[in-house]
């Protein structure tokens, strides 16, 4: 069963633990099971198939339990701590971080919170009250209340003395936090500094105060860009008046990161980040239902446009092979154009005073492929169909929609963050409802305008 | 001109930038750009375009250079470097760690490496061809060549005197690495462990040996998982028998989680990971050329389909109408699955055990939406154009299409994955144009076969 630990990951563990089940070996598989990292665990619980699923699960003994759980994807963890009780949970969650119980509560129901915090003792519930109080998506919701704090007039050699009589720090203490008697952020002592200075320097004189306190409602994505920008590992964070309130490890920062590129991958498809390979098929159904209804509804309004030139389209039904190659192409040149501008806009690379080179520039790449693509599909029309005609309205609708696409392309996106919509989860589909419906309209207009002339 | 640093993004620092240029304060700008974080630098450079970015590479002072190339994309890096000569180059990145040096070695010509690795001491050279040695995308190829390490026989009495006669030590030191005589790896002793610990124990009694050492041809990819879910901040790095090569800290772990992010994203739109906002139209126009190209002859194949059908169309023009809608709508719900099964991939989640359960749930996801709205649209076509007969065919075809997505969604990404093509980057081709073809196949078979049972 040792086998376990030496797979390369979830899928092969959990064919391991699929075998060694079958030969009766249940009591091993728990062992190795909980010999593995709750990440681990969680990952694999995710590759699960349903039945394997709550097998596992039953598996995990309690003191994992919440470790495991922060690390799962939301859905997974609802339908967990849906069969728990409120003393399951507290059990489960007892020793975690201040910030990763307060993110594990944040999910539950608020009768559920509160009949958690209830049962905890005061100092613990106070922490993670100062937690739950900000907004999880800002520095004070990820922050963790543990801190090692010093004041600044003490020696080194005081500090040593000190640390010596701690059991253990808290995770991720590269250093200590210096504050004034009333709890006012001064400074930061890094760990490899105490140790690289002379034991009877004051913390006042080794400290580095480089490092502003971070306010605690600065949003989560600008302290991910801060702690990668200076290459931080835990960070202090203060509110308005400089008091310090916790800090910010780098273990939730590197979360966030992840979290934050999912987002657009998943987004941009039309899912939800938190959908797992194995959600049960009604609620995937159901979601993907929206996104697919949203889709058929502009497909409609590419069919009705199509549908004005039902004339032409009769002279020459030649025209409905290739038309649905316009919006084709307009759709791909946009979406390319949409990625560029929507990672600038996360990163904070475009605004007012770029947009315009911006969109110069991709106004300029369009024209070109436009040119390009738009003779090849004459040549194709004009060799293969030997119609010169379907050629040139096919041709020129091509620049034209690559035109189109690059200004819906880098213009969607910058109005849809100032009506506050998310370009990575709507961006697409009106992108391509625009592309699509320039594209057919493009086609069949100079259809009916030139194909006379060409008779 | 310290208004410079009080802005929150790129954008807003060029705008500051610009109008202190343009009332002259040249010096000031010199200053307060120097002042930034190299990081900050070089996200400028990229947000800035052309004219702008070469004025702002000026002003940056030579002992930033090295950090702000570092920080920027390949593409602008190469830009920048090519007006640079071996002796400038060198100049710029002699202050870098090794890790760093290496990876910007690796990006330059091979001519340009080798007199900038002559111009370097014999110690330096070293240690960067250490890193060279190994593949850019391994744990040999990220890990830094600086570590401290200590011996399992002294007390850590010794440890702390030592450490005080350090300057300072590498960046990222959470932890010092305990090897044997011959420089075998042993175990790592934790600087918060050397801090709470009795200075009078060995290093011996009170080092880790829980974090075995990475091989150095671990994949960084894995590596990266590996610091996620056990929550490093460094690690040792160690060759085949176990000797230490250096260490790989979170800094690079955080760069490679960021990078494989965005590779999905952009890939997914046929972009380069490196493309910047700003890149030379030319090359620009270039790189999308192919992807457009290639789309066109996916396009051009669901045309040859279409023309097949020919007396079909001609006979029910008002097919046209409607026939896009089927390939639009198995692109959209193919693409879910894709993203689904390339992130499972991606993160180890999926293999030979479970593939199959997770084909049957995308299946059953799929033949839901497919009644749903193949009946939907079987309405639209009813009520708006009094034609039960396109209503019956196009209904029909968007259950197939949708069932033929999902197969396609699950299978083409793992059978990519085993010719060793890039499911996120070719995955999305070859899924619309199997979509397309599939769809308006069986919009146009179905209708030569039904329709004329409608009459």
């Amino acid at each position: 069963m040792s086998k376990l630990f030496h797979q390369q990951n979830s899928e092969q563990r959990l064919k391991a633990i699929d075998d060694a089940i079958e030969s009766g070996a249940l009591f091993q598989v728990r062992r190795a099971l909980n010999a593995l990292h709750p990440a681990e665990i969680a990952d694999m619980l995710e590759a699960a198939p349903h039945g394997q699923r709550e097998l596992i699960w039953e598996l995990v003994e309690q003191e994992n339990e919440g470790e495991v759980l922060i690390e799962l994807s939301e859905d997974m963890r609802h339908s967990l701590v849906e069969e728990m009780d409120a003393g399951e949970i507290l059990n489960a969650i007892k020793d975690l971080d201040y910030d990763d119980m307060a993110d594990f509560l944040q999910s539950l129901p608020d009768e559920i919170i509160q009949q958690t915090l209830d049962g905890m003792d005061r100092q613990d519930r106070e922490r993670v009250e100062a937690v739950l109080a900000y907004d999880e998506n800002t520095a004070g919701g990820i922050m963790d209340t543990e801190t090692v704090t010093v004041r600044a007039d003490v020696t080194l050699d005081v500090v040593f003395r000190y640390l010596r009589h701690q059991h253990e720090l808290p995770t991720h203490t590269d250093n200590l936090i210096v504050v004034s008697r009333y709890d006012q952020y001064l400074g930061i002592l890094p760990l490899v500094d105490l140790l690289t200075s002379q034991p009877d320097l004051t913390v006042g004189a080794v400290m580095s105060t480089d490092l502003p306190g971070i306010p605690a409602d600065m949003p989560a994505r600008n302290v991910a860009r801060l702690f990668e920008d200076h290459n931080l590992v835990s960070a202090p964070v203060v509110d308005g008046s400089g008091k310090l309130l916790g800090r910010v490890t780098i273990d939730d920062v590197v979360d966030i990161i992840r979290e934050e590129a999912e987002h657009s991958v998943m987004s941009m498809a039309g899912l939800d980040d938190e959908e797992d390979l194995f959600a049960p098929i009604i609620s995937s159904s159901r979601r993907r239902a929206i996104w697919l209804g949203t889709n058929l509804i502009t497909a409609l309004l590419a069919a009705m446009v199509i549908s004005r030139f039902e004339g032409t389209l009769e002279a020459k039904v030649a025209l409905a092979f290739l038309m649905g190659v316009i919006p084709s192409m307009g759709g791909v040149a946009g979406t390319q154009t949409l990625t560029l501008v929507i990672r600038g806009l996360a990163l904070g690379q475009l605004g007012q005073s770029n947009t315009r080179s911006l969109f110069f520039k991709e106004l300029a790449v369009s024209l070109i492929n436009g040119i390009l693509w738009g003779a090849a599909i004459f040549f194709v029309a004009w060799f293969f169909m030997q119609d010169a005609g379907i050629g040139v309205v096919i041709g020129i609708a091509m620049v034209i929609n690559l035109l189109a696409a690059a200004v819906s392309g880098v213009y969607l996106p910058i109005i849809m963050r100032k009506l506050n919509i998310d370009p990575a989860l709507a961006g697409g589909v009106v992108l391509t409802t625009v592309t699509d419906v320039v594209g057919f309209a493009a086609v069949l207009w100079l259809a009916t305008l030139l194909l006379p002339l060409f008779q």
